[in-house]
């Protein structure tokens, strides 16, 4: 793959990436969202921006990394279970923000969950590094989806 | 709203959901997809992507209409259908023809197709063009849905 290539793919991964978070980004977590009972340990609203926007760059690198490795055709699993669990995250705030639907929601993000399990270990077969980058991100989705079911709970 | 806005609205709205469309287009169906077994009424393969394209394009303005009502604030619900079966429609590409699961991908458009109807119900008590807009895509996803399930049953 020549250099020109390999760069470009880089900025391709990254606009899919940010693209499909922009779905999410229109629906603002408003006066309902602060209307919700949560738990305790609820972090603050400003942590969600910033880190989001590092997961999905680092989900982007990881998803470059492999397929580096012969591109689709050679990668079409990995890269398949990485687009599939990239159209289930953009689903998640449609359902919670959008139709204001935490429990359907809360089933949605437990799905996404085990489509980045999936993703992570296809990955890892590939490249260690990839695997490495989507981490944070399973453990953030781990997080986020005890926040969304506790929300569910206390707001029946 | 001014005009630049309304404008400026068209363009991303288009710009969303031909980009949801592009993590699907870069499976291309080639040998597996030749190989399988396929009932006599399967369309030609070239009538896949002007349909595609023509279709992403009228829900996108479809969208469009509803949005100029209000924007977000005002179409949660029927905004948050739209952009949910969008996310559903960019999960099918990688369930079929990256993981190559026909049954995966077969129960998935049965949801999808649910969300569109639930989308054009929701559209149509905002804007009744935007709802007849959306018709065609809910026929192409019913003939879709038998095309996958069909060849889902044809190759076991």
């Amino acid at each position: 793959m020549s250099l020109g290539k390999t760069i470009l793919g880089l900025f391709g991964w990254l606009l899919l990436c940010f693209a499909s978070a922009a779905g999410g980004a229109v629906f603002m977590p408003g006066e309902w969202y602060a209307s919700l009972h949560k738990p305790a340990w609820n972090p603050p609203g400003w942590i969600f921006g910033p880190a989001w926007t590092t997961l999905y760059a680092m989900m982007a690198v990881a998803a470059w990394l492999v397929w580096q490795r012969g591109g689709f055709a050679a990668q079409r699993r990995p890269l398949g279970l990485f687009l599939a669990q990239l159209a289930l995250n953009a689903l998640w705030t449609p359902l919670f923000f959008g139709l204001r639907q935490p429990g359907m929601a809360f089933a949605e993000i437990l799905v996404l969950w085990l489509a980045i399990g999936a993703t992570l270990l296809a990955f890892r077969r590939v490249s260690r590094a990839a695997a490495w980058l989507l981490v944070p991100y399973l453990a953030w989705v781990s997080f986020a989806a005890a926040l969304n079911g506790t929300i569910w709970r206390l707001n029946p």
